[in-house]
C-alpha cells in the first residue's frame, strides 16, 4: 500500500508538496477554499476533513492565521497513529495550542518548520521537525527525498529555531533596504549597494563575534551614530525604522 | 617649515590621530577639557582657540553633541585658509549648521567620515571628506599616510555615506544580537550563533539582490513571520526590537 497523504491548502508551497507526492508515488487528497490552478493527479478533496480522513499523513500549508482553525475542522476525523505536520510559520505557542487540540485524537502532532523557500525545492525543500509526530514525519517523508532533520519532543522548537534565524536574517533584509532607500534618495544608490555587496561578501565566520564585541564595547557612540543616521532618513523622507529600533538596542547594551 | 595641527578633543581617536602625526612630524598642539594619559611630544593648550590659533588643520575629534559649540569657541581665532575638520560621526544636518558657523571666518570647513575604528590603524583609518575643505584636508594629510577619499562639495556628503552604510552593518549588529539573545533564553545560542556565522561566510555579491527581490516578493508572509517571531522573543523576555522593526518594514512592502 502506497502513503497517502493529505495537504490542506493549496498555495504555492502546497501545490509544490502535492506535485512532489504525487511524483514519488504517493496518493493526495488535497484542500483549499479558494479554487487554484490544479495539480495534475490530485483528488481534490469537498473538505479539509474528507481530504484528511484515512490519509497517513495531513500537511497543514495555510496560513498561521488560520492554522488553529484547520486543526479545529479536521480534529473529528484524525485517528491515533495518524501523522498531522503543521508546516505554517507560526509563533511555537501556537505550534503548542494546536498540540494540544489535536492529542485527544492520538494523532501524532510536527511542528515543522521549511527553512528556505519552497520554489525550486518542493519537498526537497530543507525542514526541522518537532513534536511528538516529528519521528514519524522523517520517516514517512525522508525516504521519498525530504530532507528532515528532528530536533526535539515539544511543539514549537522547530519554529524557534527557523523564527531566530529569521531575526536575524529578515532583519539584515530590512537593513540592507532601509539603507538602499536612503541611499536611493541621495542619489547614492549604486555606491552604497555596492558597499554593502562587498561587505557581506568579505563576511567571514569571525564576523559575527566582532559584530556582538564591537557593539557592546562601542555602545554609545554607535547609539548616537544611529540617532544621527535616523535623522538622516527621516531628512530624505525614509521612516528609520531599523535605524531607530538599532539605536534602542545599542542604548540598551550602553553600561 | 613643518605643519602644524591642532587636535581638539583628546579622546581615544583625537589622542592615536595626535601620536600619529606627531610621529610624521606634525607640530601637535591639543585641548581637552577632561585632562588624559598624555601623549608625548604633544603641546598641551589651555583652551580649544589657544590650540587651533595658528595651525594649518584644525581636528575636531569630539562627540556629536558638542561639535557645533566647539565650532563656535575656536571661530574666532580661524583665519582664512585655515582647514577645519570635524571628525565626529553627526547628521549631515549638523555638519551643515557647522559650516555656516565657520563660513565668516574664510575657514575651509571639511566634513570627514572615519570609515572604520580608529584603534589600531590612527591617521591611517580610511576616511571620506567633502566641503570646502575636503582636497585641503586630503592634501595635507595624505603625504601623511591618512587615506581621504574626496567625495563631495556639500558639508555632509561624507556623512551621510557613513550613516547609510551604518543603517546596514549595526542593524546587521543588532539583527545579529537579539537573534541571539533569543536564543541564549531558549538554550539554543551555540546552534545559533553557528548558523548565523555559515550564513555570512556563505555571503556572496548577488545576496543583497536575493535580500531586495525576496523582501518585496514574500512582503506578507515575512510579515506574518516576524510577527511570530517578535511574539516567540516577548515571550522569553527580550525585547523584540528588531523583529518589530523588521515587521513593520515588511508591512509597509506589502501591495
Amino acid at each position: 500500500m502506497g502513503l497517502r497523504v493529505a495537504v490542506l491548502g493549496l498555495g504555492e508551497a502546497g501545490s509544490l508538496f502535492a506535485r512532489d507526492l504525487l511524483a514519488q508515488g504517493a496518493e493526495v487528497a488535497g484542500y483549499d477554499p479558494v479554487p487554484e490552478k490544479g495539480v495534475p493527479g490530485l483528488l481534490r478533496a469537498g473538505s479539509e476533513a474528507e481530504a484528511a480522513a484515512g490519509s497517513d499523513l495531513v500537511l497543514s500549508v495555510n496560513w498561521a492565521r488560520v492554522a488553529l482553525e484547520v486543526a479545529e475542522r479536521v480534529a473529528p476525523v484524525l485517528r491515533p497513529g495518524q501523522v498531522y505536520a503543521d508546516l505554517n510559520t507560526a509563533s511555537p505557542a501556537l505550534k503548542e495550542r494546536i498540540a494540544r487540540c489535536l492529542a485527544p485524537t492520538g494523532a501524532l502532532f510536527a511542528d515543522v518548520a521549511l527553512m528556505s523557500p519552497v520554489p525550486g525545492r518542493g519537498l526537497r525543500t530543507p525542514a526541522l521537525a518537532a513534536g511528538p509526530g516529528a519521528e514519524a514525519y522523517r520517516a514517512l517523508l525522508a525516504p521519498l527525498g525530504a530532507p528532515v532533520r528532528v530536533v526535539g519532543e515539544e511543539p514549537g522548537a522547530a519554529q524557534a529555531r527557523k523564527l531566530l534565524r529569521s531575526v536575524f536574517f529578515k532583519g539584515l533584509a530590512a537593513a540592507v533596504g532601509e539603507a538602499l532607500e536612503g541611499a536611493q534618495r541621495l542619489g547614492l544608490e549604486e555606491e552604497i549597494r555596492k558597499e554593502i555587496a562587498q561587505s557581506l561578501k568579505e563576511a567571514d565566520e569571525g564576523l559575527v563575534e566582532r559584530l556582538v564585541e564591537g557593539s557592546r564595547k562601542h555602545a554609545q557612540r554607535r547609539y548616537e551614530e544611529m540617532l544621527a543616521a535616523a535623522e538622516l532618513l527621516e531628512g530624505v523622507g525614509v521612516e528609520p525604522l531599523l535605524a531607530r529600533a538599532t539605536a534602542a538596542w545599542l542604548r540598551g547594551l550602553v553600561k
